[in-house]
């Protein structure tokens, strides 16, 4: 048995997200769909752990997984092998043979999502799958003024989406940038872990900052509250991507 | 009766092309896409005249189409209205009110077309509906020689698909870039007017020239044998978008 490290990336819009679910029947997961095809590959049934098992309509251009093989494919052909047996929306891009204490998931040192916003009055039609129209004016620098506040070791329970089952709601955001490109908004945020619709809701926060309705520096006193009321909106989706999973 | 100009974009994917086809029944076309929810929009049946009928699975990011239309709906209302009922690949930009001698495709001056290749070693998921991908390596600056010869008023027999009907085969090409952006190589040509597949046998040329198949120089004799097979392949229609039309 050999330890394969797997990059990946896709496009979810036609997923029910990362994780396998039984129920209801036949709903379509990235895991499922990865999984299908590394039976057809290897003949074994192989689990696959990922870094973040992103929601549904979520995208990745970095997300990492492992899993245990005993087939004698040569690590380097798994992703060629598997571009050719996945659907065009899931992209392999590396493979790595690793040792048996290394977990996507659980040696995972830190993590980066990107959140894309379409300004433009109309959408941008390349974009719709992965970004999220919004169409009205924001004030750019108080989002970045606001978004550096959240950059810390902080307990995060106001940007946890709540019935979560997690119990301890300290993480650290080690960067939180804002930038233009075009008609396009992007906020991108790392850290060493992630509680649920985490960086939807730091999404949701900051544009609520963006149009005024919350200050900048109340960021701090939203933190403090520790309260999913204190926070913004959840943000939709199709913005979101996993960037990268650091080791 | 009144004449409306309107900026379109698309995400040609889905799509037989811009030009309805009677045959075979059904056949999906931009064009049809559009007349029928200008029928529900205005009760009217309208048709449109478009600047440039682009292939299967050729995008638009600036097409422009006139029709006529008796309906009293306010011209700046088109937009809206009928990104509210178009599927969500054809995106409306812009709508204006123009004399009854401005014609979509006649009263054109320019064209602007974009190539995207994906040098990717693997395909980016999120341009697989909008990039050809090519992850061998190309010699760009002999490409960017190449491409200037392609600049001015020349008979482009040797670049148009066979077959075409039409009898002038002089067209002036004002502008022909190539740039790289991240793992992307653009090509973007600015015309008078473009004969049948022209863009997509350049590109295929030039293409040749970055594998270093034809010389750079080789361009200016391939123009002088005005002959389809002088030229290089016709390249895939996924990575083809037009971008703007001058009046």
């Amino acid at each position: 048995m050999k330890r394969i490290k797997l990059t990946l990336s896709y496009d979810g819009t036609e997923y029910n997200g990362w994780q396998i679910q039984t129920k209801p029947f036949g709903v379509k997961t990235i895991q499922g769909t990865l999984e299908d095809r590394l039976r057809r590959l290897t003949g074994e049934e192989i689990k696959v752990v990922a870094a973040g098992r992103t929601d549904a309509g979520v995208h990745a251009l970095g997300q990492v997984v492992h899993f245990d093989t005993g087939s004698s494919i040569p690590v380097d052909r798994y992703p060629m092998a598997l571009e050719g047996l996945l659907p065009q929306d899931i992209v392999p891009l590396k493979a790595e043979l690793v040792d048996d204490t290394f977990h996507a998931r659980y040696s995972a040192k830190g993590k980066t999502y990107q959140y894309t916003m379409d300004q433009g009055v109309s959408p941008h039609v390349f974009w719709r799958r992965f970004a999220y129209h919004y169409p009205f004016p924001l004030n750019l620098d108080a989002m970045k003024e606001a978004a550096k506040l959240l950059i810390g070791t902080h307990d995060f329970t106001s940007f946890c989406a709540s019935g979560s089952s997690v119990k301890d709601f300290t993480r650290t955001i080690t960067s939180c940038l804002l930038w233009q490109e075009g008609q396009f908004l992007h906020f991108q945020v790392s850290g060493n872990g992630f509680l649920y619709n985490m960086v939807r809701i730091m999404g949701g926060t900051l544009l609520e900052v963006g149009r005024g309705k919350i200050g900048p520096r109340q960021i701090t006193d939203i933190i403090k509250a520790k309260s999913r009321n204190a926070a913004g909106p959840t943000l939709p989706p199709q913005g979101l991507c996993l960037m990268k999973v650091d080791y």
